[in-house]
C-alpha cells in the first residue's frame, strides 16, 4: 500500500471517529457505524447487534444488493427485529462471548464441527449469497463487550465478491473502539436524560399527593401533550419540553390550604380565587432563567387555565397571546378532567367529551390545537387506556 | 517518513481520540488534552484555553522544562488563573477570532507591526525561552469555537528546540477536533447533570412551599451534608448522590395535612405522630427502584430521623444500621436548625450549637459524623453563612 493511500485512509479514520462521536442520537449512530465500516471496507452489507442481558439484540442491517433489487428509494432493507442467545453457536455470539474478531473468507465454508456456525436463513429466504465476513466485537474501554459490528462480502472494483484484507482488519478494530466510545456516551446521555425524566414525574406527582393522585394523571397529561405537539410540525425537542412542562402544569396546588386544595363542595367565588393562585405560585417555584426545562415549565404552569376566546386566567391572554405549551395543556388537561372518575364526578362518555371539546372550539380552545388532537384521536385514546386509573 | 512509522503515529492518533472521548471529567479531559498533544509533538510546554463569552479563560498548563527545574513531584507548574480579551492582540485572540492555526519557529522574531504580539511576562517571570509555537482552535462539527490549544517548544532526540514540523500539523488539527468532540460530550453532560440537579432543588424548595421556605435551608442541608460527606474517605460520586438526596429529606412534608404541619403551638402526641409520618410519605413518594438517585433520596428521607442510640423514628434504628446517608442528614438537619432563627424559635448562638452537638455524640449522633462535622466546621459555618436566611 502506498504512503499517500494510507494516509488517506487513516485520516478517514479520524474523521469516522470524530462523526461518530458527535453523534448523540442512538438511533442515527448505530445506523452510522454500519454506513462508515461498509463504506471503508466496501462491504456489500452489514449490521450491528446491541448487547442485552443475556442476548444480542439486532439493531441495523444495511444491503445494498436487496435494496437495489427492491428499487432505489424502497429505503432499507427490511429485516424482522429479533434477539439471538449470548452463546458461542452463532457467528455474533461467538464474537460477544469471547471477544475475539472473526475474518471469514467463504461462511459456507465453515466446517460442520466448528465452535460456531453460519446461520443461512436469511440467504435462503432472500435469494442472497453471504460470503466473506468480518465480524467484530464492540469493547468499552474496559473491555465489556457493547456489542457486535458485521461486515458481509467485501467488495472490488470488479464489483466481485472477495475476502477483507488482513491489512484492514486493525483499521476496523479502530473503527469499532471510535463506535464503542460513542455508544456509551450515548448510553449515557440517555441515562442522564431518564433520569432527569423520573425526577420530573416522581416529584410532580409528589407535588399532586394530597390529591390523591397515582401520578396516572400525570402520565397522561405528558402523554397527551406529547401527541398533540408531535403533529404541530415543531421540533422534536420541543415536543419533549412541552411533554416534560406538561408534568409539572399544577405544581402551584402545593401552595393552596388544604381547605381549599380538598374542600369536597363547591368553591366560594373567594376560595375560587385562591384556587385560581395556583398557575401563579406554579410560575413562583418554577422561576429559574438558566433552566430550559423548568423555564418551559413555567410558562406552562402559568397559561395552562387561560382560554382561546381571553375568558381564562390568571392573565385573560387570548388567542395565539397564549404559549403554544399552554394551549395544548389546556386541552390535554380538560379532556383528561373529562374522561376520567374523579371524587366528585363520574367519567363522561368518550362521546359525550368529544362533543363538549367541540362545542368548546374557538372558545376554550384554540383551533389548531382541536385540529391536532383530533387527528390523532385514536392515539390519544389508547394513551388514555393505558394509563386508567 | 517511511510507513511503518506513519502507520504507528497514525494509530496513536485514533487512540488518542478514544481516551479523549471516553473521558467525561472535564477537568481530566482538558489535562489529558494537553499532555497527548504535547506527547504527540514532543513539545516542552503546552496550554489549554476554553473560550468563554468575550474572554479567552486559561485553563491548563504544562512545562517539563520548569517541572524539572522545581524539583520531581513538585506536580504541576503553577500559573496564575487569568483570561485573555477576545481579539486578534494576542497569540491564542488571534486563534480563537480568526480560526487559523499559527505555526511559528521563533516568537522572539514575530515582526513588531504584525496583527498578533507574543506576550514574554512568563518568560521574564520565570527565565523560559518560549521560541517555536504551534497554536490551534478547537473547532466543534458546527465550526465554532470553543477554544484554544497552544504547543512550544518542539523538541528534538537532542532535547533542542527546533521548530515544529510541518508534517505534523494536519495530525495535530485532527487531535484538536477530537479533543473538541470531547469537550463538547463532556459540556453536554455537564449540562444535563446540571439541569438535573436544579429541577432537584427546584422542586425541593416546592416541597417546603408551605413552610414559606426561601430554599436556603436545602442549600445549607446540601453543603453541609457534602462537606461532611466528602470527610469520610468514600467516593466523589456517592458524596453527590448524598448531596441531592439530602435535599428531598423533607419532601414527605406535602402529604402532612396543614392543621398539624403548620400549627403554631406545640403538637400534641398524636398529631406528632402523624408528623412523623413524613419520613415514610417521602419514602413512598420517591419510591423507584430504576432510579440511582431517587433510591439514594428514599433512604434520606426514610432514615434522617433516627438517631445513633436507637431512640429516633420511624423504625428505631441504632449505630450503623442507619444508612450512611441519613446519620449525615441528621446531623447537618440539627445543627442548622438550631443555628437559625425560625418561626417559633430565636437562633442559638455558635457556641451553644457546638455545645448541643457535642452532648449529642453518640447519643444522637454517630460520633464518626461528628469527627467529620468538626473537621471540616469553618468550611461549614462558611457554607451557613453564605445561604444564611
Amino acid at each position: 500500500m502506498d504512503l499517500k493511500l494510507l494516509e488517506k485512509e487513516f485520516f478517514e479514520l479520524v474523521n469516522i471517529g470524530i462523526a461518530l462521536t458527535s453523534e448523540h442520537e442512538i438511533d442515527k449512530l448505530l445506523e452510522k457505524i454500519v454506513t462508515e465500516a461498509r463504506k471503508f471496507t466496501s462491504s456489500d452489507a452489514g449490521s450491528l447487534y446491541i448487547k442485552e442481558v443475556e442476548s444480542l439484540r439486532f439493531m441495523v442491517a444495511q444491503n445494498d444488493t436487496m435494496d437495489k433489487r427492491l428499487g432505489a428509494g424502497s429505503g432499507k432493507t427490511s429485516f424482522r427485529p429479533f434477539s439471538l442467545p449470548l452463546n458461542k453457536k452463532s457467528l455474533a455470539g461467538y464474537v460477544a462471548v469471547t471477544g475475539k474478531t472473526l475474518k471469514i473468507d467463504d461462511v459456507y465454508l465453515i466446517p460442520p464441527d466448528s465452535e460456531y456456525l453460519f446461520n443461512r436463513d436469511f440467504d435462503i429466504r432472500n435469494n442472497y449469497r453471504t460470503k466473506s465476513m468480518l465480524i467484530l466485537p464492540l469493547l468499552d474501554a474496559d473491555e465489556e463487550i457493547l456489542g457486535v459490528l458485521q461486515l458481509i462480502n467485501s467488495i472490488n472494483a470488479e464489483g466481485e465478491v472477495i475476502p477483507f484484507d488482513d491489512y484492514y482488519v486493525k483499521f476496523v478494530q479502530c473503527l469499532a473502539s471510535q463506535a464503542s466510545v460513542a455508544i456509551k456516551n450515548a448510553h449515557l446521555a440517555i441515562e442522564l436524560k431518564k433520569a432527569h425524566l423520573n425526577t420530573l414525574m416522581h416529584l410532580s406527582v409528589a407535588g399532586e399527593y394530597k390529591d390523591n393522585e397515582t401520578g396516572r394523571h400525570l402520565k397522561r397529561i405528558f402523554s397527551i401533550s406529547g401527541i398533540i405537539a408531535a403533529n404541530l410540525n415543531i421540533q422534536t425537542d420541543a415536543v419533549d419540553l412541552i411533554k416534560y412542562s406538561s408534568l409539572m402544569h399544577d405544581i402551584g396546588k402545593i401552595s393552596i390550604p388544604d381547605a381549599i386544595l380538598l374542600k369536597p363542595g363547591k368553591l366560594t367565588p373567594e376560595e375560587r380565587k385562591i384556587m385560581e393562585q395556583h398557575t401563579i405560585k406554579g410560575a413562583e417555584i418554577l422561576n429559574d432563567p438558566t433552566s430550559p426545562i423548568l423555564t418551559a415549565a413555567q410558562i406552562v404552569a402559568l397559561n395552562h387555565h387561560e382560554k382561546f376566546d381571553g375568558t381564562g386566567y390568571p392573565n385573560k391572554l387570548k388567542g395565539k397571546d397564549i404559549p403554544l405549551s399552554g394551549r395544548i395543556v389546556a386541552l390535554a388537561d380538560v379532556f383528561d378532567a373529562l374522561i376520567s372518575k374523579r371524587c366528585y364526578k363520574a367519567a363522561y362518555p368518550i362521546d359525550e367529551v368529544l362533543k363538549i371539546i367541540k362545542e368548546e372550539n374557538n372558545k376554550h380552545f384554540d383551533p389548531e390545537i382541536e385540529n391536532s388532537f383530533f387527528k390523532s384521536l385514536e392515539h390519544i385514546i389508547d394513551a388514555y387506556e393505558k394509563n386508567k386509573d
